[in-house]
């Protein structure tokens, strides 16, 4: 487990660097909206998402630097939703990765716009450095358009919305599923999708990839609920217990917490297997992550 | 004058056409938040920034078919960035176009992400309708680029923030101007621009549209400002009087408003001015838009 823990590390480390420059590049910026925007983006976090881009281009035999551009714009996208999410007309919390959330530093006003303006300015990276990543400019639309469908109305947003409305209410195991894949899975799958697209990855192992990555999320998602029931504040840099609290469906909630807990075990074996033994694809730092998402306490 | 308010509703009600299809073939979003994205978006307005792509469009010579999806896409950026400032923790507004604000109808945190979802949407349209307007994937990727540089953190969003910031402060002419040149006016060029660039305008084109359009903006808030004083409540669809309320800085509230009237006429006779006589633009309808925008009471 340790090297993979040093490989995501690492991984992360580099999206850290290249993140910071991406604000300190940003110009003509108000100093308070940069401040607030660089407090949440830089705040830390696992950068699973941006990793997984990374790594997917490992894994189809790519130099990672090509990855950086669009694994900063996914990155900075995922932290709007967080910034947004943690609003009080929303989840309406006060930590997150170990830090006040945006709002309770920064005021609504301010982490409202910076929400906005990180996900603007994700677009933004996402169209200026295709050229950079070595993608033509026929991809970078298509890829444009791809996070539009998995992070707008027909993806994240939706996911959010239905995770509000299903607050106290009586939820089947398929809708939380559901729920699930628009609010998280369609965003690390996209993160998978961009390292193949750019590795020009073939429609199968595209396909292949992208099956594994609604399972990582799955997964994911899965462990982050059973976190919630008996993970530690400390390390999670955030309040526990939240779910039951805001009567929410979880897995634990849904299916015990050694239910959720074989549910998760099995959705990760699941889930290797469908890239163990692709040839074109060098898989091992993918199954690790996986592992890793298993193992994980934070 | 006549004509011009003809052209302009004829354009507008293309316009409104359009909208209503990009919300009608978005499949698999929530019903609810489908129902807070066309509430607003759908809600009327002048629809100017669309307007002027066409007319831009028209004015060198091209269809305005052509100017479609990206009249659309903007219109969609500027329907969020209402949404989001009329929120109680921005300008807390309860009517606009004569409706109930987003917030108002729908509640906080639907509002915030009907908003989320129509910005994200308004990229994923450029991106896909690139082709349909007949744009180069390149000059598409450039425009898209644009488009995040006058509308996130360094445009639009920077204009809330000075705007936010200078709420009962003493603020000068030239700091005023600042904060409406990236608040409104960035978009209104940009608007101005997208029609140049889908007619593939020389760069002395593109420029002297772009300084036209500038002034253009600086006009129409003049004239925003001078109507939260002078205009009328049932024709405008919101409040008036909530700068003076809010202790905004204002054109009228420094320059007093005959000063304020003056200014306006000068800034339109100068902004006329700039595209009357310049061969390769056929002017006419652009500057019985900027006329209309004298005149207007709503």
């Amino acid at each position: 487990m340790k090297s993979t823990i040093n490989y995501i590390q690492e991984k992360a480390a580099q999206v850290n660097q290249a993140l910071h420059q991406v604000i300190e590049e940003m110009t003509g910026v108000p100093p308070l909206l940069k401040e607030s925007m660089a407090y949440s983006l830089l705040a830390g976090g696992k950068r699973i998402r941006p990793v997984l881009v990374m790594a997917t281009v490992e894994s189809l035999g790519g130099d990672v630097k090509r990855a950086m551009p669009f694994a900063c714009a996914i990155e900075m996208i995922h932290t709007y939703s967080l910034i947004h999410d943690d609003l009080p007309s929303m989840d309406n919390d006060d930590y997150r990765r170990g830090k006040l959330t945006n709002h309770r530093k920064f005021g609504e006003d301010i982490a409202i716009l910076a929400g906005d303006a990180l996900m603007t300015e994700a677009f933004g990276l996402m169209a200026t450095g295709a050229k950079e990543a070595g993608i033509s400019s026929e991809v970078a639309l298509q890829m444009i358009a791809e996070g539009v469908k998995a992070t707008g109305a027909r993806g994240m947003v939706a996911g959010q919305i239905y995770d509000l409305q299903a607050e106290n209410q009586a939820v089947s195991l398929e809708h939380l599923k559901r729920i699930h894949r628009l609010k998280t899975g369609k965003l690390i799958a996209y993160s998978v999708r961009t390292g193949a697209y750019i590795m020009n990855a073939s429609p199968r192992v595209m396909e292949t990839l992208t099956q594994f990555a609604y399972g990582l999320g799955l997964a994911f998602q899965i462990q982050d609920d059973i976190l919630d029931v008996i993970g530690d504040q400390q390390k999670l840099g955030k309040k526990t217990g939240s779910d039951q609290e805001k009567n929410k469906a979880t897995y634990p909630a849904l299916l015990g917490l050694e239910g959720a807990k074989r549910e998760l075990a099995d959705c990760i074996e699941q889930t290797k297997r469908r890239i163990a033994n692709v040839p074109e694809i060098q898989s091992y730092r993918l199954l690790e992550i996986a592992d890793y998402l298993l193992s994980r306490d934070q």
